[in-house]
Formats: structure tokens, sequence, C-alpha cells
């Protein structure tokens, strides 16, 4: 089959191309850029030479490459996928985007976020966390790839929620990301000299990743969740960890929690739930698709604490989109994705 | 005056000897390392080569060295610290320790978290949080240097329990530590290849600071407090930044908390409120006595976030501690502690 | 095929267990560790969970596990590997040693530079950089596997001093290593807080890699050279970059410069020659088998400036020793390190 | 004494106004931006918040800043200090330049490598490589401020130049530099991404740091010498190591060696000299107007090897530039920079 990525450029189109290129049933097809139209990628990034080295094209004949494509990748920042889909409602591709555009059930939830019209409102896409999603997301024809964030964060709580274990109010998820979250694009906040040594939150009560990682929560608990949600900014590269705080229910054991982490992720090859006490670290996930879960419960507080780690690029962006990919395609799940993480 | 040094190669230690070695009135009495006795100390710190020269001593002489010093600095592993007081309890020196034996007015907090029977419960220690308690700093005898999160994270909500604009429960502290804060032993996860790159929580739901922040909270409160504290450890050497959870009670505005702030803190040198908004940052207090806090609210949560930003050498342990002295013996509070940031 | 790792605990060898995992044709035997034994590698290295998870055996029993296997790889302190060679000398198996045992044609330059008498002279190892000595590396019965340094730094000026473009006198090789290379051992300077933030040169004119690259330069150029050798401790996890300084031939143009690369390694998939005016990034090839070079001249000095890159877990070890397993089976020499390097 | 700063937001600006902050001679005047003019610079860099805060000016009226300035200190990219420079002709102020301008005895040589014609060729500035030239220093009107890379490879080799005992040819300088040396300037390069875990050289054979190396090289060694130089860039904030080659003359002993640093170096307060076979790490020198040098002998290959280890930002600009003032206003020369280097 073959796959076109829009928006090659930035880190998680890169990190596409990585995995596509690890990948025994994928062709890479066409690969755009508007602003660096005519490089070529191994210029740009030196890592690809000799193995991913292309001219980047346009993506001005969209419809031109969704013809040529069984599926295309969309890594642009938000509001292009929506103009994108919209245009290719009648094309047989198959789209997964990695921006926010299609990620909410209801468009005014992204209008009033994200302080723009949607544009193509009925596209009725799926939301693909894959784990939780996996019946959709064989159905897709647009696929919403989730945020980094929001990938890490919804996981750590969801089969919490699912089992009925803690109560909707009061949850608080502390949230830090590598500074490829942060992308490519020069500001002074993304210069070595200003992340090295540096910490810092940043987003506070604002951060577009907040209703999506609510909506899944409401999804699986049954009634609204609104959280707290507030992300820093970690000088590393890649990883991200959500430090997610809710209220147990009274009476709840240890053994109850156990059971609905087995429950939900007991058989997922990409999820590996560390158990109570285990603290994950963002490195033992680095370049993988894995997630980590620990939790621990604190009977002075009645809280449990739930801990997650992803490497931001790859189950956070391009890895979950890949595993979307083979879903949506009737793959094996795992396919060009079963690399070990990356350590030290 | 002349200040003495128990435990000079740890990390603290160390920064206590750059700071002394910059304050125009103190002189450098002994030094002391019990497994390094009779080594120079620039021989295992040479950024202190030509300038702070000299032999490691015993501290088995504890009360030579008292006889010989108007203050003796701490900064042993805890349990070391009561034993010495307890020897000095007739000498005339004063007593600044930067570990935790000293630090609860209830000895029995101290046993419980530090699983250790306290051996000179009434010392009548004064605890240094210096901003919140100068005037019992000034009489102290024995005084107890707070810890690095403590010193953070009390400062940031302490404005709001005095002036009653938060709730006594659901106060969550979510905490980052660079690697100083791990000290100089020997430990796989203190290498650099297990720090760099990565990020983990650790100590969930039992981390020893966790009794001492309570502890001021409750005394600004008027009532006791419980709180939830999560440390994670930052790949960076220093700096602590604590995002900490507070409910807002009803009704609370913006100015009202603005108001808190500068009511405790408008005149202190060292605290820098960077308002509604801001979002510290630990590089901006790096190497310096600073201490930044900035603030938002989330109506749709009803809560406060508040942010501070520390670095735990200085603010955190050594700085403080100089600062503290300086109090007790009525020097200017500011003297040797002017030097701006280190930035970047 | 069967393929055991004595010594799977340092970083070299963790990293032999991520890329045998990633390898169709091998089959993970016994691993080992003699400080662990018993333990589960992945509750040491937990970012194997739920892939390479099983217990350290002992090498006591080498014999057994050489009956068993098709091949060792010993990744183990030098010193070791030439008992356990001379101890199955008489076996089938053949064998892989990462460390520096079998690295010298004469074993009296072993000697001189490890301090330590050679137990096992005639083994009649085979020097396995295998894109200089890959005919020998497919017969080899005992493989020592190269230095990190010297894969790195023999790559760059070998194909010079084949072309006879460089003087034998005057080489200088200034190389800078990430942490990984100093091993997982407990020492205060490999802790986050000492090589954070620092650079510093160590082993400077004694360094045990120098008669390594010696030994191939020597076998390149036809005469004996003696170089100057200084590594660098550099803050990153993994990659080295090897400067190198040689005096040019009077008349040597760019042309017959890029061709000496070109008729070496025009082949090769692993090397990728970038070409005049290029500097190597180690972040290029990080956790990849490539090895990227750079060239430049510099007619004011007539000397020639030689940069490459590797990862020191991967082209310096664990993916060369993989390399040479496949060349020594004749399964083709890139399968399992296809991968691209990480990035960022 | 009144010192304004043109050019104050950049890295070497900025930490002028922290070194000028602890002087407790200087009284800071304007401070000038022209791309900021109006802004505060503690909006900028909120670590000077409450101390350094004052608006930007514009450079427009110099003439006017230098009526009312004792020095100025000029922090811009090279080009702009010469016009301002011919322009103050008739001012008593006296000018630091941080950047380029001055820095060449023939300004055919400024010419040549950096591609600009000198507008000020007869300015009889003074190169302000302190202990080097302080007499000059003392009498300087213009003073030329060395760079950060000529001044850390100057001290490491000129005493040996100066006593004779190292041949003029064959001198190779192998520096690295912290990512303030890229200064702030948006640039991929720059990037936190692009610069984390990596390392690189750049410039090689073109760097405009080599003919002034060259130039001071030559003085003291009374001919003219040519070197290589090769600067790279790590990833850390602060600090340069210069690694400098020298074929030694016939006969030299370590003890000749060590007398000729001693003899320069023996009575100077900012350089250690920590003698052979000691490997300086810029850790030890951070944020410090420090100069550590070691050295050590190859009798293999009859060289030594120096290396020397500055902050850049101290000792290579900000500081040294302080350090001149001292010397060119009479006040005791260390003032304002005794601060101890921050480690870790």
């Amino acid at each position: 089959m073959k796959a076109s990525v829009i928006g090659a450029t930035g880190y998680a189109g890169v990190e596409l191309l990585r995995l596509l290129d690890g990948h025994p049933e994928v062709e890479l097809g066409v690969i755009t850029s508007e602003s660096s139209t005519g490089e070529n990628i191994a210029a740009m990034y030196p890592h690809l030479a000799k193995r991913v080295s292309r001219e980047l094209a346009s993506m001005k004949e969209i419809e031109k490459i969704a013809a040529d494509s069984d599926v295309i990748f969309i890594a642009l920042p938000h509001g292009h996928a929506m103009k994108i889909g919209s245009q290719l409602r009648n094309s047989k591709v198959r789209i997964i985007d990695l921006g926010g555009d299609y990620r909410f059930k209801d468009h005014k939830v992204f209008e009033e976020w994200y302080k723009l019209k949607h544009e193509d409102p009925t596209a009725n896409a799926v939301y693909g966390l894959t784990e939780l999603y996996r019946e959709e997301v064989k159905k897709a024809t647009i696929l919403a790839n989730p945020g980094c964030y929001t990938t890490c964060s919804i996981l750590a709580l969801v089969p919490l929620f699912k089992a009925g274990l803690i109560e909707t109010k009061g949850v608080i998820v502390d949230a830090k990301s590598g500074t490829t979250g942060a992308g490519r694009s020069l500001k002074v906040g993304s210069l070595y000299c200003s992340v090295n040594e540096n910490f810092h939150a940043y987003g506070v009560a604002s951060h577009r990743h907040t209703p999506e990682i609510e909506q899944t929560y409401s999804d699986f608990a049954g009634e609204e969740v609104i959280i707290q949600f507030t992300p820093h900014l970690l000088p590393v590269d890649r990883g991200i960890l959500s430090t997610c705080y809710a209220n147990l229910k009274q009476g709840v054991t240890d053994a109850q929690v156990a059971k609905a982490y087995n429950d939900l992720y007991g058989e997922e090859f990409f999820i590996r739930v560390l158990g109570k006490g285990a603290c994950p670290e963002i490195k033992n996930v680095r370049a993988s698709n894995y997630v980590d879960i620990g939790w621990e419960i604190d009977r002075r507080t009645g809280r449990i604490i739930a801990m997650s780690a992803i490497d931001n690029l790859v189950k956070g962006a391009a890895g979950q989109a890949v595993q979307n990919m083979n879903v949506m395609f009737g793959i094996e799940e795992t396919t060009g994705l079963r690399q070990l993480p990356i350590y030290p």
C-alpha cells in the first residue's frame, strides 16, 4: 500500500517517515511541504540520508496525491486538515490527521478552544486512541489521531473511570513534555539556552488538550468530567509523563484497581501496566510505541496517583498514527512498531 | 564571626563554602568530613582551587570546634544533627542544621516519617523559613533550616492560607527537582545515563517533606491541612518548581489573591511575585536566593494554580541557611546573597 | 540460530539484547551476569519489560552455554574474554568479543597497554572492523569487535592512508564520546551532576584505544603510524565524534580525496560519506549502525580535517557485533540493523 | 563611575549587566537595543526582575550617551563598533568593544577574514587579553576585548611560545564551546532539539578566531605562527575547552614546561595552572572569571597537549571586559569578579 505524508518537515512528519521506512507493507508516496517545496528532505534532515532521500512536493494538487495514495497522513498545524478533508470528501483515500481538527465529537468544542470556525463539521471522523476505539478505527475514513498529552493522560485514568472506581470531580493532570512537543518553529522559548537547565509550566488552565482529555474521560465515566490540566516543558527531546490525581471512591481496594487496569489493558501489546508503587520513566519508552503505567494509593488523602509515560512523537503522534493505519487496513496491529525502546 | 561546616563534602556543604567565601562578615572555621578526613576539599572539588583550599577535619572533637566557632552549619544526613545538638547543649555556639532532625514541632511526626527515635526532643529549635518566622529566627539557638521542596511549596500557598482564600482540603503539590537534590552518593539512579533524557516521579505518597509542608500550611491556615505531595526528578543540576493546586473559596477575586501575595511578600527582597498568568522558570533563579512565584485561576474548576521556583541548593539549602545566619547575628539579611541569577 | 550474551547487564550488553530482539534470524540463548545472577534483566532495565524478560544465568558453566549456542557475544571488561576463549578452544561455538582482549595482532601490544599477561596469545582472532576486513570476518572463529573510538577514528582516515594521500607522521585524533562509553559502574565522575553541563579530556596520551587505531592505520598505510589520540567526555548518552588531522601530501587535490573515500566506501550500506565541507553530527546517527563522514582541506596549513560520527553503542559496539555475526554466518549483512537513526 | 552598555540584549550584554550590578564602583548608565527599544530588559530576561529593571534606549544618540558615561561597553555583532568608535573619536569616553572590529593590529587581516572594509583603521585600539597586555590596557581609549575561543586558546600555549619550548609549526587547536557562544538569534541550529544530545564541528578551516589566535601566538613566539583551529558546538550553556597540540622542541623537560607556566601565570589571580596530567573541566570555572589550565606530554609523539577551560560569557566576554575596565580605571583588578564558580 502507498502512504503519502502532507507536512513532512515537522518533527512528527519526520518521525512518520522513519516509521514508514521500517514498515514492511508500506511504500512511501508523496511527501509535501509548502515552505520547502523542491528541497530534498534529507538535506534538511541528514539523518535520513541515503534512505529517505526525496524531493518535497507541494500539497496544492492534493486530489492527485490522494488519487495515487491509499492513505494520507496530515501532519500540519490545526486548521489545515479540515480544509483537506472537505476537499477530499469524494476521494477513496483514507485520511489520518495528526492535528486537532477532527478530534471533537462536538465541533463547537473545537471552535471554542481553537478560536476557529470548523469547515468540515459533518465529517464523521473517528477518534483514534487505538486501544479504546479499535472497532471504530477499523472503519474510519477520516481518523483523528489523538494529541500527545491526551494519549498519555487518557490511558492513565480511563480504566478507573470505566470500572467506576474514582470520582468524576477533582481530577488533576499535571503533565510534562519533552521539547519536540513544541515543534521546530523558531521561537526564543525553543532555543537550546532557553530550555536547557530550565523547567516551567505553560498554558495553565487554557491548553487545548484539556477538552480532548475530558471528552474521553467523560465517555468512559458515563458523565461529564471536568479536569485541571497543566502542561510543563521538560529539557529532554522526547517523552511525556502525566501525573494524574483522582479521588478514589469509598472502600475501593488495591485489588480492584489492579483488576481495572488488567481488564482493559491485559491483552494490549503496547501498554505495560507496571503496577502499584511503580513510577514509569520516560526513558524506558523512548523511540517506541509503548505506554508505561504505574499507580499508587494514598490512604491519608483517599487519592490514587496514576502515572503514565509515552514518547510524544511515537505513541503520542507518528507511532499511534501507524498503529491506526494498520488497524484501518487490516494489517497486524504491531507491524512496523515492535522496536524496543532506546535505552540509555 | 567564625562559621564552621560539619559535613562539607556534599552538594549543600560545598554550596555553603561558596556562599560563605563571598560573605564579607564571615571567616571560615573548621570544615569536616568523616569519610574524607585529611583530604583537601579542593582536591575533591577543583572549582574551589586557590580559594577554599583547606583540609577536611573530623567532627569527632565537636565540642572543640564549637568552642572556636560562633555558628556551625550541619549538612549531614538526618539522624546526626540531633546527636550533635544534644552534645552541644551547653555550648554557646549557635547551630544551623540543614537536615530534617529539628524541623518538627512535634518530634513524633519526625519519628513516624523518618522511622527513627528522636534523641533531642526538647531542643526548642526554630523552623527557619526566614520570611515567615523572622522574629523567632533572630533568637534561635538551634535553627532547623527548611527542606528544599518545602521552602518552595510552602511559600507558594501560605499567603492564600493566611488570607483565608483557599480551602484546606484538596491541596495537591506536584513538585519537580534538579538532581543535586539526590545528593552525591553513588546510586545507579543518579548516574548521568539514568537521569539524562529522563523524568519520573518518586516517593509518591511517602516523601518526608510532606509533613513539613503540612506543618506550616496548618500553622497559617489555623487548622490541620493534609496535602498530596509528589516529587519528580528533573534532568537539570539545580532548581525546583512546585505546581500547587488549591480550591478557591467561593467568590474569591483575582484582586484578593494579588493582595494576599503582596501583603505577605511585598517587602521581601528575595521573593518576586510575578503575578497572575506568569509561569516562573527555574533558570531565572539559578544560583541565587530568589523565589519566583506566579499563579493562575481556573474559573471552570474553581481552582488556583500557584507555582514557585527556587534553586534547591541556595534558597532550598545553603542560601537560606546563610540568610538565617544573618538574621540570627544581626547582620543585614541579604549580605552575601545579592548575586543575580546565572542566566543562561 | 541461537546467540548467548555473556555479560548482559552493561550498556553494550543491553544494546545487544535490543538488536538481537529485532533480528529475524536469531533466537536468544542464555544471558549472564555474575553480579546479578538470578535476577530478571527486565527488573534492572524496565525498558525491556514484556519483551526481553528473562533470568540472568551465571557463566560458570560456559562450556554448556557454548554447546547450546551457535555464537556467544562477550560483553565483559577486558581480561575475561581471553580466559573464556582458551576454555572454549575445542568448542564449535563462534565467539564475538566486544572487549579488548583479542584486538591486537601482537599480544605484546595488548600486554603493554593493558598491563596484563595475555592468556590466549595463539587464538588467531580476526579484527572485525567489518567494512575493512570482511573476508577475514567470514571465517572467524574468535572475532575481536573493535573499540568504539577506534571504529570511528579508523574509518575517518583509512581511505586516505590506503590511497597514499596523507603523511604517516603528524596524525592527531581528537575524539569526543557520550557517557555510555564510561559504562554503568558507580563512579563520582559518572554521576549526572558530574557530567551534565561539563566537558573535559581524559586518558591524554595514554588511552588504550591508541594502539588499536595505530594498528589499522599502519595496516593500510603500509608502514608504522604513530598517532596522538585524545578522548573527551561529552554530556550526551550516545555518540562519538572523531576530529582527525593529517598532513596532506604535496599536490593532493580535493578530487583525489573524494575518490579515495568513494573507492573504499562507495558500496557500503552503513557508511555515508557526506563529502567536502560537511560536518557530521552525532545525533544524525543515533541508535543506528551508520557512520557519517565529512572532511575539509585547509590550504593554509596543508592539512585535511576528517570527521566521523557513530553511535558508540551501535556501530561502536553491539551493532557492529551483530553486523559481524551476520557476515560470519552468511546472513545478509544489514539484517536487523536497518533502523533509521532516532532524530531528534 | 558610570558604565553604559550598547547592545544589552544578547547573552554577553546580559552577562555584563549581571557583573556590573555586582560591581561596587559602577553605576549603570544607559542600556540600548535597536530591535527592542522601549522594552524593559527585565521583561525579556525575567531573571533580572526587581534588580536590573530598566528601559532599553536606542543608540542613535550615541554622543549623548558617551558624554554621560565614563565607559561604554559595545556588545554588538561585528561591523558596528568601528562606526561608533570613529563617531566618538573626540569624546572623552573610553570604549570596550566585545566584538571583532578592533582586535587586529593589521586591519587588512580583519578585512580578509570578516569580508568587510574597516572604517576606523587608525584607532590605535589595545588588544585586551588582560594578563598578557596589562600595561597597554591601562592606557587604552578603545579596548578590543578578545574573543572567547581566542582567550581560552591563547592562554593555553602562550607561556610555551614565550619560553621558546615549542615549535611554531604544527600547532592544532581543537576547541569546543557551549551554545551561548552561538548567540540568541533564531536559527534552526540553535534550537534545543538541534543541540541537545548532539555534537559537531563547524567553521572548519575558516573560523574568524583563527587569525586572532595566530596574532598573539606570533607576538609571543617572535615569528609568524599559523595554526589549525577547529571549533565544535557543545550541548551545554556555558564553557569552552581548548585542546591544544604543539610539538615540543628537542629535549624540553617537564620541569621547563612547569616553570614556563609558573613564570607567566604564577601571580595571576584568575589563572589556575592545574599542572601536569590534569584535565581542566568547564564546569569548574562556570559563571566565574577563572581560567583552568592543565597539560600532558606524550614522549611517544614528542608533543605537548595543553588544555584550558573558561566560561565563554565571563572570561571569554563580559568578565574580561569588566577586568579590563578595572585595569583601565585604576580599580583593583578583581573587583566585582571574585565570585566562585557555580558547581554543580
